[in-house]
């Protein structure tokens, strides 16, 4: 089962993260990560590069796609040969799946028309207009297609989907093994429960990141 | 403020990318990810490669030093040049924090003697023989000393330590933009709430791997 996760530049790292530390560790996963172009992508804070070990051209029948999102992101949503590789392992998918603004690049691929799916809590007022049909879940399956929400969701859906793939006991025993039993300081992860001016302060301020104009 | 965040053969992507994403969004903050060597690092899986900028003589005065867990800490208990460099560098943090089994790296320099600590579930009861009294918490401050438990709990201690570093609200701000709203779909992410035959699979399985043997 191989499990190709792609890189950009500007990517967000939790997004690409959660997946990995979550289905690569599902017995006998083969993972690779695969960019435009191979070699290292920094990611949105900068700080951070990581490697893409293979070439799109190089990764042509994965079992699975993860797409991380990320303000890069805004630079992917032309035609071209990023969206005929998508769609071109996609036609060979077992499940395609995204993370945050991930989504919006399999949308802009042609690939979520009709379907339910989800993205960062700030840019799902973009899916309709790539044919998809938001939704407020956290994690959304349509078929084969499965999307998550902002940066962290990627870890429940990885254990969402290592349990699909794999049974609840080897997903539980990945959840156990990266000690996931979460304890937020706050009760501030979604835009309906944090304090209004903190929702409202990244709503201001990320608006601006998601246009692309920082 | 700096932030450095230190890199090794065999680290866990995650142990590393929590506090990442968490602490790198305060305002203010530089990060520079540092290794014994500057160049790629591959992280526990083989898959995946996180670059280090810069060697470890070239970062000596870090406000917040993240040492992460995972496999290779086995290599890295005895003295030498990593520990005199996390030595020498304590002696100026504000701020001195690992992730999972990180916390024996940082033992094994002789920073927590004394102290109240914890590590990675299965690894908690090397704590002792490193002078630390282990706890069940999955964050513990000691001081300027935070120790966080497995893997995924340096999102939580990241958010912590923001709290404390720039206020309640920018950690709010943070833990929205990455939607940290935990929705695991198992409550299995502690041993004592997974079913027995996952806690007794794992324990099998990665003591294994947390005596080097793999």
């Amino acid at each position: 089962m191989q499990i190709a996760i792609l890189l950009y530049d500007r990517f967000t790292a939790l997004d690409a993260i959660g997946p990995y530390e979550t289905l690569s560790r599902i017995p006998g996963a083969e993972t690779v990560f695969v960019g435009e172009r191979a070699g290292t992508h920094r990611s949105d804070l900068g700080a951070l590069g990581l490697v893409a070990d293979a070439a799109l051209g190089e990764v042509t029948a994965p079992d699975i796609l993860v797409v991380p999102g990320g303000p890069g992101q805004t630079a992917l949503m032309a035609d071209g040969p990023l969206h005929e590789w998508i769609r071109a392992v996609d036609a060979g998918t077992t499940w395609t799946t995204s993370v945050c603004t991930g989504s919006l690049i399999l949308g802009a691929a042609g690939l979520l028309r009709g379907r339910r799916a989800t993205s960062h809590w700030l840019a799902l007022d973009q899916l309709p207009g790539l044919g998809a049909e938001p939704t407020g879940e956290r994690v959304v399956f349509d078929g084969k297609y499965v999307t998550a929400a902002g940066v962290s969701s990627g870890i429940d859906m990885g254990l969402r989907l290592a349990g699909r793939i794999a049974g609840d006991t080897v997903a539980q025993t990945i959840q156990l093994g990266i000690e996931y039993d979460p304890q937020p300081p706050y009760d501030a992860g979604a835009p309906e429960k944090a304090p209004a001016e903190v929702t409202a302060l990244l709503r201001d301020r990320t608006r601006f990141v998601l246009s692309g104009q920082e």
